[in-house]
């Protein structure tokens, strides 16, 4: 809980530009860099594997050796706790759900579990926020599992890291090359600043809300296809276009022609060329194809030389589809990937949120609509 | 789906107020009036039901009389239909679980079940919208009657309006008085322009994902204590207060000694005087009282005279509190009933904010943090 002293300073924000200021991270679109607490995403990707970056996130610095020990030892052990509740919420499913309901619906469950227990001190917070990366990943490939037809547990493999004990959980091999590649997409995942899911987190948090109805609250907005589910949605376009009988401008014009929107192609910024992204995830798309095969990549690379006739220009979305393809997950499952490293980000911005001093999300509202009016009694009405 | 040529004018919201326009409802606070669509929620109060009142916030007109009774219909059509997946969900809950957390993990089920259906036609999110109104009260009744070890069932009552049937559901029996003040408590509860629960279910919805997730990124929001939960909260303190040991003045100054906040005192906004919503809601916390008992209202009384000798004045949630233990509901039921009538409410902002040309919020950051650092090999750690 909030001290007195802070709560009496409890002010409502009206969603003004200066009145969000933000700790944890930055895009500075100028540089085309993304920044996490003063280090560049590059340098993080290059380094960084999804451990150390989720420990800077949440504690402001790089770990030390032990520091990094312990911080994975905590993990492993809450990937083995997941409370009777859940399990038992998660056994109502089929497999056919889309993951990210599934661990919203599991968030919002655990929430009763957990939201009394440690309160809201910072220590609480961090360990809420431990709960939420480690439980994340197992919910996810438990479901993927369910709906595969596998064996339902908790497969204990301690020894592997975040993103390699995913790949086992989920695909019932270990594959440290997915591994790694998967540790990239965590860590280029991890933040984004006030994009419309971490916005729904800290609006949530704002409220004081419990930890993880905030993190719920975020994945239900990470869902829309404008925002995390476009990679989902560029993943069905490209599957449909495999089928050889529909050609590319005929796909998309058809599309247009029936007012429905297309994904992986085009950006709100970048209208006169390549995304600078592209350039980082296209090699990466073309590794995952070379190494683990799929069936995305070769018609994303003729479906990009098409449009590209039409100066339409390819954005990340289409090659993440590629890679979620190539490492052996269906398209409902590529948002939920994706998100995977975020939690660690939002968790970061919720507790920064739900912090001393933080004024409550009341953005101001401008009325558009009908001026005021009298009442009209049922038996004067039209109809 | 957005057409293409709305998809074109995608534009990013920066969380500047005048980006904000919204057609449904205006708080003035000049004249200290909630206006819902044009109309006085003074006279909605006063001559609507909840289902007229919801009718005109999805429809932007009253309905005449063949239009509300149509509309009844569907609302109570619907009532009876629980989709068997979030049937499944609520039999992993004994009841003692946060009942928005049950909600919102049902909420966040049904979408799967739903989102596909009818797309994202007007009609469509319409439909999703009835839904949404008519299954909250059941699954918050159910959960209710699970609690209270009662026979879980859909008790069908089709005569009864929306909020007797709540009161008939959850409590087993008829009654109409009862039904009364909860229609007060839905409509005068319907709308609040961009409060943070109204807020996190538009930037849901502004990044297209589906009805049923942008309700239930809604409610969690909903559950902080700043927000929909100060009202539990506040039952919760004259709860405690009920113990003749202890001494007003003495719980709050223990309180505020502890760094604990204190809720139904106090408001940021009417410092020096009653809240002017206290003038109207206090008489009804007295009716209840005297028609239906209760255990706080006696002592919230006390309360308020000791807290004004020392000028701190009473605020809705403490009367509200009131209100819900008169009618016979615990703390922990406050907000979820309160949040009832504001389901027609939040489906006006997500329908408008999920409708053609509204651009997807992303509020500008004011990055305050640490300044660009170069990454540090784990060797030349400090530790």
């Amino acid at each position: 809980m909030e001290t007195k002293r802070e709560r009496k300073k409890v002010r409502i924000r009206d969603g003004l530009a200066r009145q969000n200021p933000i700790l944890d991270t930055e895009i500075s679109s100028n540089k085309g860099d993304i920044n996490i607490r003063g280090y560049s995403i590059n340098e993080l990707l290059e380094y960084s594997n999804f451990e150390e970056a989720a420990y800077l996130v949440l504690n402001s610095e790089l770990p030390n050796q032990s520091e990094l020990e312990k911080f994975n030892d905590i993990l492993v052990s809450k990937r083995e706790i997941i409370p009777k509740k859940v399990q038992e919420v998660m056994g109502s499913f089929d497999g056919s759900e889309h993951p990210l309901n599934v661990i919203a619906a599991c968030f919002s469950t655990i929430s009763s579990e957990y939201a009394e227990k440690l309160k809201d001190s910072h220590e609480g917070k961090i360990d809420h926020a431990m709960n939420a990366i480690s439980l994340y990943p197992v919910i996810l490939a438990q479901h993927i599992r369910k709906r595969n037809g596998a064996k339902i547990e908790i497969i204990k493999k301690p020894e592997l890291d975040h993103a390699n004990n995913f790949i086992y959980e989920s695909l019932g091999t270990v594959d440290k090359k997915k591994g790694a590649i998967l540790n990239t997409i965590l860590v280029g995942g991890l933040d984004m600043v006030l994009s419309p899911s971490t916005t729904a987190g800290r609006v949530t948090a704002s409220t004081r809300s419990d930890f993880f109805s905030c993190m719920a609250s975020s994945i239900l907005a990470w869902k829309g296809y404008r925002h995390g589910a476009a990679c989902e949605f560029a993943f069905r376009d490209l599957t449909t276009l495999m089928d050889d009988k529909i050609d590319t401008f005929e796909f998309y014009d058809m599309k247009n022609k029936s007012n429905i929107p297309s994904f992986g192609f085009g950006h709100p910024i970048y209208k006169k060329g390549d995304d600078p992204r592209v350039k980082k995830i296209s090699p990466m798309a073309e590794f995952c194809y070379q190494n683990f095969g799929g069936t995305l990549y070769k018609k994303l690379q003729d479906v990009v030389l098409d449009m590209k006739k039409r100066n339409i220009h390819p954005n990340p979305n289409i090659y993440l589809a590629s890679i979620i393809d190539s490492l052996g997950f269906p398209a409902q499952d590529a948002p939920s990937i994706s998100f995977m490293g975020r939690v660690a980000g939002v968790s970061a911005h919720i507790i920064e949120e739900s912090g001393p001093m933080r004024a409550m999300w009341v953005p101001k509202a401008h009325y558009n609509g009908i001026p005021n009016r009298e009442y009209i009694p049922m038996e004067k009405r039209l109809g």
